[in-house]
């Protein structure tokens, strides 16, 4: 017999991909450059030239015994040992490669995190508005995802209500900053008294609430913004990353978990990951790749893009009335519907050949994102269809 | 908390890793290439010339947004559909893109095979002698793996011990031909009696048993075996694939599930598989390597040098007095030990630089596996060690 719960979800269509489906269809129609596809979040500058160098040079050069094969279960010793210098380097913890579990990219990193900590029944908390992926990653692990209700003012955390939704079976809290889809960027403020909370609630109920902290837009952070680092926050924290969005490589699928040295448990708990591994099926992300990112360590693809266009549609978006909180991160933006139904505004939009995803999907009705991984020129373009859309409709 | 039976996990070690250990550590005493160590399962062998070139070029010519770009859930259309046409061509089996899931390697792909057809207490049956790592890979999954005893005559199935284990729980039935560690390939007389049996006992309990084939030697077949195709037996086969050993690219971690034409479910299985990732942080296989292999489909490494080596130990170990079934492919041989206790065979065998591993890993006590991945050269320069071993310790 078939597994019910798996086939029963593939009747549930995912609201992003109807939307990418539709922006598809209307551009055989009308041209792709016609169609002002702001649905998926999806990398929009090529990798660096290292990337692609670093790979041909090893193809080239390296015995290819070496270089295809098996990766210990962790990750290459290697790998691990430059990415924790870098950590290191970069933040003052003192990282050292058996804080460091390679994984296949963020949801490989998560996937670990999750079993780490959570039993099937236990609660992990997070914030709405959030990556609706985190729904599968934890209700398929077994444990439960509760949905904090979001500041809508500043989109940093809405403490009154997570105090409320905190309880004896919160095994740990899961964040995303800079955050999809708000853009926002968690302030030093916001973790402080995430830490404060975390920190007492351990206490009171006698087991330590870990905290996930999901950062694969950690590096594409715009001017002036302060991105504080969220481990040195909270010594129990388990960093997830992933290179996909600051080297573009979002279907090499490499990423890791990193724990932060000051956690009791930190080596077990990456020991524990190479466990976890042998029951998922993950084994180790691809040793062609892992090499790869440790030769790069500390370098990103160009980036500018996304906050030019950020700054464009901010503009536009404001000056046209929109009520929205300005990223400092990312490549989206969540401004507030003109109507109460979301839902009902991006239908609308699909007329204009705008395609905006509804907030609802992000567990935040009302609000709608855009994700501007795309050409400066093709946002341009959109202005006058974002312009006529709003007048006709809602005579902004 | 911590989840505890990750934590207890640590404790175990494992067998193998242990004696590879000792063998790293003699090394470095004596010299590697004076310890004949035949403990792990790697291919000895580079990877093909075309995969090297294939890599460079695509790395050199295509468009870095592509190459790197997030792959379907179910992976790249393009590498399913030349996967479909490899298996139609060679089986004659009408497989199209929509039977193939693209996974990470065999792990990945027996994890999604596993979730597709047993929820958490149902049976899983393996048997003997059995690749270990089975054990977590169902037990994690919430399953129940049941191992039937061997048939030590000939390492087919013990058909009597299995019809005794078969129950309404058991809802897949997992092979693995040929067969790590025996080295045996399943006949086609075999599997007509397991198709036979399956269909039985399927229609007994009103529910459908699966037949879960884990492949990765399937290109690893000596001459004048017959290596019968497992699906074309039995319509209710999930096929797990892995390029790890055929191409030498075991630390790519790239396989797939081909779930025969034949079965009613096919198309929802493979769907079905691309939900199930969502919970295991699978996602999909890395892009490059995916394009990789869809590029190579029916070549292989050079896989002669296992045969050689297959046929040298054979003769050897006959000749000496053991008591062993002729491999048929792969590159692992399991003779039976001189002495009941095979962990001790294996431990003297210590004392004269043979690394063996002792059947009770592999569910086969008594027994003991050499994996002849290694150069031709060392598998000669051992035999005077296994002469002087079996001589002054049995007397043979």
């Amino acid at each position: 017999m078939l597994v019910q719960k798996y086939k029963d979800m593939l009747s549930a269509k995912s609201v992003i991909r109807q939307l990418s489906e539709f922006a598809t269809a209307r551009g055989a129609e009308i041209g792709y450059e016609n169609v002002f596809d702001y649905s998926l979040g999806n990398p929009s500058v090529p990798t660096p030239r290292e990337v692609t160098d670093a790979m041909v040079r090893m193809l080239r050069e390296e015995d290819p015994m070496t270089l295809h094969g098996y990766s210990p279960s962790l990750g290459i010793p290697s790998v691990r040992k430059a990415i924790a210098d870098y950590l290191k380097e970069r933040t003052g913890l003192p990282y050292g490669m058996e804080h460091i579990f390679m994984a296949s990219g963020a949801a490989g990193a998560l996937a670990h995190a999750f079993r780490l900590v959570a039993e099937p029944g236990d609660e992990i908390l997070t914030f709405a508005p959030f990556f609706p992926e985190y729904h599968p990653y934890v209700d398929l692990s077994g444990a439960v995802l509760k949905v904090v209700p979001p500041d809508t003012e500043s989109f940093q955390i809405h403490f009154e209500a997570f105090e409320r939704m905190l309880s004896p079976k919160t095994m740990a809290v899961l964040i995303n900053t800079p955050n999809n889809p708000s853009g926002v960027v968690y302030s030093a403020d916001t973790l402080r008294k995430l830490a404060d909370v975390l920190k007492r609630r351990s206490e009171e109920y006698g087991h330590i609430i870990y905290l996930i902290s999901d950062e694969p837009y950690r590096e594409i952070v715009f001017t002036g913004v302060d991105s504080p680092w969220v481990s040195s926050f909270y010594d129990n924290t388990i960093l997830c990353y992933s290179y996909s969005k600051s080297l573009s490589l979002p279907g090499e699928r490499i990423g890791y978990v990193a724990v932060n040295p000051a956690c009791g448990d930190a080596v077990d708990m990456i020991q524990m990951c190479g466990q976890i591994s042998r029951g998922i099926g993950h084994n180790c992300p691809p040793s062609l790749i892992q090499l790869t990112v440790a030769e790069v360590q500390g370098k990103t693809a160009d980036l500018s893009v996304y906050e030019i266009n950020r700054d464009i549609l901010y503009k536009e978006l404001t000056e046209l009335g929109f009520t929205c909180v300005k990223p400092g991160g990312t490549f989206y933006i969540f401004p507030k519907a003109p109507e109460e139904d979301a839902k009902a505004f991006c239908q609308k939009a699909l007329r204009y050949d705008l395609v905006l995803v509804p907030g609802d999907t992000f567990g935040c009705p009302g609000y709608f994102r855009m994700a501007y991984c795309i050409d400066t020129e093709k946002v341009k373009r959109s202005l006058p269809a974002l312009r006529k859309f709003v007048k006709e409709e809602y005579s902004m």
